[in-house]
């Protein structure tokens, strides 16, 4: 590994201040100048003599992003710099009860927080900045990012009333950010959303090189093909650690171009020609909201946009020049009946069968502006994410009973993945011949698979790591090894809440879903020893209560006879008198029902 | 359509008696006696003047399969003649929280049971016998099915204390059972478990021919092939209505043999020839298992059966003659320790993922007797039912983690499905050449994909009906249509209770699930009217009460601002009072939290 091969340093004039350096900010962002722009030249890593320093270990703590799809975040160390890279949420589990999302744990990045300076983000997906506002929320850093990743935040900040608080960098693709002894450089890459990059993280090591999320695409609809010339400049530089996107490595060969989607349409729009054409997918997926834009703009159709994710992603993307679309083409959902219906295409969100989502409000005949039907084809441009199939499924049975045609993955070039497959990650670490290689963004058995690619083209199993959330890694240019633990995990958002549903509050919600619940209500007086009112029970979720008046009788007589011989022994300890009541109700109702409701004895005194 | 293609009538020398006749009973069952048998010669569908009685309408009414998975039921009804056809469970959506297995509504059933001649199984899968005891409950009928089915159905019966109540008939492939007017034929055909039929029923107007769940396998490993010449004879003698399973009417193409999964096994178990071998498969899939008892035997190891229910369907099959294992060959999970690792395999339940299974417990390190780590080598030789996607692959992960090698469906051959594909399906429609065509066993948008591969074929789109459950269809010679509707539904079982967890319940179920709960406790004494104690607050499944005191305070004064108000007014209407507390809460509640938990105001006077 050495810094012999790197880019002269031609831009690094004026004195490097750390801080105040990231803020420089001469050159208005494309948009309008809303937002800072980094005035660096290309490709330039100018750090000052950072080559004499000694060589520290670079370190590498993902907080997330890792045995878990989403919440992609990773804390990047050296010597003196420490940055963010990513800033995502994740979408809870089956078992998160109520649950809206899932954030990272900031613990360890508030406890370093006066070292940190600034986030990076690779692109504008909720799994990658979704996370950001209420890391703000709690300290402010700078943000950097490419033109629309910058927008979406943006927009997300003004929501979470942040706007204007937080210093935003607009950096373009093939930009190097300096820090004290690093510096960050922006590489294009392919992916479902336009602007996207990875990383190239130039330390005295070496270059440390992220993906972030990406794929190789020879024919991208929006921007340019993956730079794989500069990875490869990198990788003859000398990369010290390769850190890539695992989402797709258990798929053999490679992802096929966006543009395969565009023919699919072509073809489809022919068919349906009669019809009126309804087509979701993801919201941020710009290029294949372009492509329909295109199809129904060469059909003669007009196009309405469905959804308020939809509404708002085709609003930026317009506003910023990404979307191009012809004068008068876009009509809105509420004039819809002023054009016949096989000249209009609607795009939509509800691609993974959301069921607030517009698709399924459609499907399930609640949705204001539009009734499908026989006149409808539907085309879901979609892959269901693990866990949606089902959901997905159900859409598509309601939109069929309705008469509609649907066209769905399994049949047609409908979707392509935006994630790279086996052959295009076994190219990236070709050609980029990384000293240590690190699987990231994926469940176990994707970075499994992504560390047994790596082996097979030749690395040793001591230079592949599959690491885990919260664990530091520190690379030298000799090792690289799991050196601690910080700490990490879930947490979770319900409705204003942060973190205050934690396990009990789950397991609560769990046993409250699987069986219900029984409350037992009863005033006591201590002095006469008697039971003044009650019990009386109140159950939900448990059994239909007209159809068990028996079962509820038999509960009041067993509650009433725990108490009455507590009373008669003058034993009044709430404590155990509720637990007594518990335990002989929850036994009686197990052995009549095999069914355990939750059991809440309320035992008053007067 | 005309009958002058039967069979010749040459064994109907009795006197045709309807029922008396079903119980027919002089040749003893393969197995020892134990069930009755079914003394028919193959393929004799004689009927007593059946030809000279003027065609009346065969009625099909299902009562469960259709715009659904499972629960497979159909009625079947010409003149005096009524069978059911299959009697199956499904399994729980998502959203029926808590519930354990669902049944049809079998209203219709009770409403017409004097009619009943008997109940026609094509094969032993839960999702076409699960429901058999809830029926039987209620009414007892002959059973009647191919030896393996009716023993499972036998073991099914003993569980439900029915056993010894129900006349349970073993017929074999080829046999037909007479009835008043029409009669029954089991016709063998391929699936993922042996001994299924599908049925070919005779009646004046035609065959009507139900394929049960089949697949062309022309290499079977247990039974013959599927017989397709004699479903070929039917086409010729003439098929009013062909109803065929439609699970895989989404995929084109031909579902590969069975065969195949051994030759696949052959290849992982050489990989693995220093390991502990694994396989998680579906417990009723009997040549699966044979394969691996096969691929063990062929390397010298040993087999270890882990799971309830795949111990039961193995004890069955190996009673039965169905499974081939050589002596010695079969070890006790509680003996795994007194052989060398690389010399056992462990044939286990836990293919779905399914959290009590036994492979799900190894990898959540919860197995009792089986601690799996780098030494295993794992195969899950299944595909995820739609919607066991994520728990399967958390599974996988577990695994991952511990070190074992895992091998799955995306990268192997490792499972193959029992259900036919379009090329078998056009197959099966092209030799019978029916009348009508009426899909069944699907989803909404497999019947639709089926319906449109009988379009494909040349049947006109008034031939083909999809129907849904409760629709009466009744087919002549002429037409086929929807005559009207009967009772149909699903009925959920929740431990002991069979149907009464409803909407009501599962509202409730659904909201404490997501937002927990909050009691509010108060005496009131109105001659008084003083709040005589509380309001008390009680939680669960809401916030971390721990942490949000101010808040659960703010609730209680709350709470006492509405009682004070109404003590004071002296309105003491007690349904008035909660709703205002639970409405002035409720407000309070969602402008904090943003969440909406049940309120249950419980309101004592003394």
């Amino acid at each position: 590994m050495s810094t012999e091969n790197l880019h002269k340093n031609t831009t690094s004039k004026k004195k490097n201040t750390g801080h105040s350096r990231l803020a420089d900010n001469k050159k208005p962002a494309t948009s309008g100048n809303k937002y800072r722009s980094r005035n660096t030249n290309p490709r330039n890593h100018s750090q000052k003599k950072a080559a004499e320093k000694p060589a520290l270990p670079v370190k590498l703590t993902m907080l997330g992003g890792l045995n878990e799809i989403g919440k992609n975040i990773t804390v990047f160390e050296y010597g003196d710099d420490a940055f963010i890279i990513d800033c995502g949420m994740a979408f809870p589990d089956e078992d998160m009860l109520g649950v809206d999302i899932v954030l990272p744990d900031f613990s360890y990045v508030e406890k370093i927080h006066e070292r940190i300076e600034g986030v990076f983000i690779t692109h504008g997906h909720e799994d990658h900045i979704g996370a950001l506002p209420y890391l703000l929320k709690q300290r402010i850093f700078p943000i950097y990012g490419t033109q629309l990743t910058i927008a979406l935040i943006d927009s997300k900040l003004k929501e979470h009333g942040l706007s204007g608080k937080v210093p935003l960098h607009v950096v373009k693709a093939g930009e190097v950010i300096r820090l004290k002894q690093v510096s960050v450089e922006f590489i294009n890459v392919n992916h479902s959303i336009p602007d996207a990059v990875g990383l190239g993280i130039k330390t005295p090591n070496g270059y440390v090189v992220h993906t972030g999320d990406f794929k190789i695409d020879c024919t991208p609809i929006m921007g340019k093909m993956i730079d794989l010339p500069r990875l490869g400049e990198l990788g003859n530089e000398g990369v010290l650690a390769l850190l890539a996107d695992s989402t797709n490595a258990e798929r053999p060969g490679y992802t096929p171009s966006e543009r395969v989607v565009g023919e699919s349409f072509a073809n489809l729009f022919k068919k349906a020609e009669n019809k009126r054409i309804i087509i979701a997918t993801f919201s941020s997926n710009l290029p294949r909201i372009q492509q329909i834009i295109d199809a129904a703009a060469h059909d003669g159709r007009k196009v309405a946009i469905s959804g308020r994710s939809m509404i708002n992603y085709v609003s930026i993307a317009q506003e910023l020049g990404y979307l191009s679309v012809p004068d008068g083409l876009l009509v809105d959902m509420d004039l819809l009946n002023r054009y016949p219906k096989e000249k209009m295409t609607i795009i939509t969100t509800g691609s993974q069968g959301e069921p607030m989502s517009a698709l399924a409000r459609m499907a399930f005949s609640d949705h204001r502006k539009v009734e499908v039907g026989p006149d409808d084809y539907i085309i879901i441009s979609a892959t269901p994410i693990p866990g949606n199939e089902k959901t997905v499924g159900n859409v598509v049975n309601e939109l069929m009973k309705r008469g509609c045609d649907v066209v769905y993955e399994k049949m047609y070039d409908v979707h392509v993945s935006g994630h790279a497959c086996q052959e295009e990650l076994k190219l990236i670490q070709g050609i980029t011949r990384p000293k240590f290689f690190i699987p990231v963004h994926g469940e176990r058995k994707h970075m499994e698979k992504h560390a047994a690619l790596a082996r097979a083209m030749g690395m040793d199993a001591k230079s592949v790591l599959i690491p885990d959330i919260g664990k530091v890694i520190e690379i030298t240019p000799d090792k690289m090894e799991v050196t601690g633990s910080v700490p990490a995990g879930r947490v979770l958002v319900d409705g204003l809440g942060i973190g205050d549903v934690g396990s009990i509050v789950l397991r609560d919600r769990k046993h409250l879903a699987q069986d219900g619940l029984i409350v037992v209500v009863a005033i006591i007086d201590p002095v006469s020893g008697q039971i003044v009112s009650g019990p009386d029970i109140v159950s939900r979720g448990f059994v239909y209560v007209r159809e068990a008046e028996q079962l509820i009788e038999d509960a009041r007589n067993i509650a009433r006879t725990v108490l009455e011989d507590c009373c008669r022994k003058h034993s009044y300890d709430w404590a155990t008198m509720k637990t007594r009541v518990r335990d002989e109700l929850s036994h009686m109702l197990f052995h009549k029902t095999k069914r355990s409701p939750m059991i809440l004895p309320i035992i008053m005194e007067v």
